[in-house]
């Protein structure tokens, strides 16, 4: 028996590079949080810390930083030409995996107009992407999260499962809530038009979201999914994280009241988290996108 | 010398509650962090445990959720009337504090027109309410917290004081962001529009910073507070806690290039604090309220 | 009816500073967060953005740095210098105010012996200090946050009021479980032996909230803030903020079981919060300590 | 093209149960997060919102309440307990993952004694598991999280890749910080002492960082996991997740004075991210253990 070395990868993570843009008279602003994870031919760090195979995550900071003076437009093209500079530009890599997140700003208004240099973070969910490159492929996975939604109607939760340990009742309308996290991944990657894909893929959850009436968090959480396949026709995957934000109605009874769903006790913890993978029957394997 | 009891204070802290108005098809949803704080004759339970004057968290708790029952309205009433309750019920409560934080969901939209059961949590800011009564006078104290806002020009820092540890060099040129945390008192708190109020001065509060041109944040954080109180006549006070989110330039000369204030880093530690009361002159006493 | 401006100070705030001692075999690890605040004539740079009487956040930050060089000692000892050293230099600056968090690590072992290179951060509790100085005064409040502990026993709770909203059981033997978070400020602050106090007063804390038999977590609070006074002469004041972390008992009667104070769910939401002082009754007035 | 429901699982995720073993007169704390997640015949939940073979969270959330009832022993038989009676129980639940933190208390002192009933959260690393079960086999992968350790020399970073992004100095003394997030898994899962091989484990990866002269985070990661190997035959393979808590050496030069490594600046983001894995080179493949 002896030791080994397996999988491994490195990087820095979490450069929050803020770059506004000021070519027109209203600024625009691309607020990121950029993490990198490199691999390849490591093992010398690993077993005798010799480090000339190593590019310091200090350098992939700095390269971040640069590629940003020269614009950053959607976040896939920015992670695809980030992971592509460091397999190309560096044989010990083999691999780059480059994960983005954009927080979402909006623009002031100023004396009734958008303001051309003022703006508020805003909260309709962080735009995510996850960009993989391996000196041949790319492999671009594009997500949103921290999206808070929530429908006060239209959603039962009846006919389950019930053993020994089973004390939950049967609702015929309760809350549902939930914190959407997703992800989803295109065919030919290099094309797509990111900004629309994105913008069509959060209205799709958003829709379905708000039109299913809802039996289950599974089944909401399929005909988002699928919402986004039919309305997104790049897209051949997505992937679906639901925690069940739990809202307990408050029984009044011992202080001679009802409550006809009107308050409710919003809990933390535990909750539950519903996950699920929404997928075309042609859609060719992942491979390393996730 | 002798050891005695100083001031103190006791309640529920955070309890979440959500309360679904369901009278019009558009459902309206309130939701709140509400926190209870009870002062009076508890010298008792300190020194041996005789709880007969203490009136227990758990039933503060319940009572936000029944009075929660008849309708919340404005947080300022709801903290109104809950204070008092608990003053006026209790003989042995001299004050009561209820503080409450309000978080704010928009209407989704539904085949292009507001949906009447969906939402989104919004990043426009938490609503913040502190109502003090001590059995003859309530003070209100109104406010707005993770208002997270960002100029990208407009804002300049120089001919500041320099010592020895001065290494700063001055700029004519940065991005100015923060985190608004504001908190304002009222005059003759009762008859109040309180929805009004808090909209007028959150506009206020966004509008004196876009249109500020900023030699300091100290000098933004004093036009905030200023335009609040011209636009808010009901408003004698209002307090600001501005911190200084940094966004500093990236050096990009030892890479050949220059940064014409395109590419920053957003630091998160440390960052300056700017604090500030900014008041009528004529204003009464603070007295309670904060 | 004029506008103006109140109160107000500035600083630069969690400044994280890691000071290494290296002089001895055994190297001394001093790892901190220090935040400062300013205040003094600061009209112009609010009124008019003229910073001349401005001594920059930045500049405030470096000031630490240079007086860590020096050594750190205890933090008393260094918000003193720090606080001083604004006042004493500026004279527009009118008051400092240094708060210092102190993060604990614990020497590793290394073959049986403790190591004299290597660390682990401990649970032990946040040490804290506040020191204000107005240029004639310091006022001194250390403290202790982040310390959780529990008792298994020895807890009860009844005899409570009860009205209309009242649903909770008394209980004769329940968790009693908090997060100290206690402050305290001295007399004659300037000759005190801080590490010691500090020690003796942690001690003291613990020790009354393990020894005390509790009928309610005020009892507890006092007992902490008197043991404190009573084994730390130097200390004329003890504030304590304890939140009550509820461990409810589960109802395993549903499923044909007794619990015997077994099996608890910990809550994160709501929570009590029990906020007390106790002081020595010829404390002078506490100024601005706090 | 046609659209269908690719894996998925839900579950009961962060249940917090705390166990009082009350039955020596010195009583044990057992303080847990469960994370429950159950996979299987669930298609007619997601496609028609038909839940009869859906166990509800709240149904999970009772069973660790209920089990708990029993005694939690090692977090490891607690979740292979859970998880095949899952399984075991349920005809539609094919596979149950359950996840366990649980997080350390030490006992206070009391007179010179160890406490009976009194305890203290400490900071030594919260306690991991993962047991996967799926009707035949068990994976169990135990940790640790949350340990953060720091070197204050022996220490050295250079030799590296540089390109034209590089501006990284070299430097043969540095702190070497970082919070240890390992998990591993074990050989014949089943008769492991599991209690005695997390202490082993944990004493391993504490010893391996003490005693290792670094050149690079991955020599140390190296290390870490071959010493877990080597004091522990029944583990069979040691992942690691390091991030590289950077502490920059401050210039003071701009104030005249040198820094011979004494005064640091602890960042925050972005930090460096070092993962791998370390393998006997007969280990059986994870499987579903990860």
């Amino acid at each position: 028996m002896s030791i080994v070395l397996g999988d491994n990868q490195y990087g820095k993570a979490e450069t929050r590079v803020v770059r506004i843009d000021r070519d027109a008279e209203a600024h625009r602003v691309t607020d990121l949080n950029v993490s990198v994870a490199l691999s390849g031919d490591m093992t010398d760090t690993h077993l005798t810390g010799a480090n000339d195979k190593v590019l310091p995550t200090d350098t992939q900071k700095n390269t971040v930083y640069v590629f940003a003076r020269d614009g950053v437009g959607e976040i896939e093209e920015f992670g695809l030409r980030l992971a592509r500079h460091f397999v190309d530009s560096q044989p010990t890599v083999g691999r780059a995996r480059v994960r983005i997140e954009q927080y979402p700003w909006t623009r002031l208004e100023l004396e009734g107009a958008p303001a051309h240099h003022s703006f508020a973070r805003s909260g309709e969910g962080t735009r995510t992407a996850v960009v993989t490159y391996d000196g041949r492929q790319a492999w671009v996975v594009s997500g949103i999260t921290d999206l808070v939604v929530l429908n006060s109607t239209g959603s039962e939760f009846w006919g389950f499962l019930k053993d020994r340990y089973t004390t939950l009742q049967e609702t015929r309308d309760r809350i549902l809530a939930t914190a959407v996290n997703a992800t989803w991944r295109h065919e030919g990657a290099e094309d797509t038009d990111w900004g629309k894909s994105y913008a069509t893929a959060r209205r799709a959850l958003l829709d379905a979201f708000a039109e299913t009436y809802s039996l289950s968090l599974q089944q909401t959480l399929y005909a988002m999914g699928e919402r986004v396949l039919r309305t997104c026709p790049e897209i051949v995957e997505v992937r679906l994280s639901l925690p069940n934000k739990h809202h307990f109605l408050v029984d009044l009874a011992p202080f001679g009241l009802d409550n006809p769903n009107e308050v409710f006790h919003a809990a933390d913890r535990p909750y539950g988290l519903i996950e699920g993978s929404v997928l075309r029957d042609d859609a060719p394997p992942a491979g390393m996108a996730w």
